[in-house]
């Protein structure tokens, strides 16, 4: 079977409050970065998955975001998966 | 002045251990999800920045992931910064 990487971030809903994104833009503002407006900060997630096909590795990966990766009462996900090439393994 | 998004990936180097992958990839293996072979677990950052130009806020977020949101003696940094649109706002 074939191993596909799938990009998984998962990030706080726009409406709930992100205390470590306000630190971080606290501290840009005092490292003089006098721009940024607004910081988000959520995970990365990357997952090396075998499956069969494109769709079952999409599928799976999408159950492991419901049931674990992420907090759906507070937080959104999104992913993208893309076969592994032989020459990248 | 525009504003500008920039998505930040900060993740560990390839060859830096990492328990919380680690982790999470047993979590998975308990759920049933036999065919995770590898998980790693950065952060995402998610800046809004105002700017002169596109260039000037790619320099603007460089420089912020080397003073601050990168350690970049055992993290890696990756990011894309597009025009937020009028209408997004």
């Amino acid at each position: 079977m074939p191993d596909y990487l799938a990009r998984i971030d998962v990030m706080l809903k726009p409406l709930v409050n992100d205390p470590q994104g306000l630190a971080v833009r606290d501290g840009l503002h005092t490292l003089g970065f006098d721009g940024v407006r607004m910081v988000r900060v959520g995970k990365r997630i990357e997952v090396t998955v075998s499956a069969d096909s494109q769709p079952a590795a999409e599928t799976s990966v999408r159950a492991m975001c419901e049931q674990l990766l992420a907090n759906q009462v507070i937080e959104q996900f999104a992913f993208a998966v893309a076969e592994v090439s032989a020459a990248a393994r």
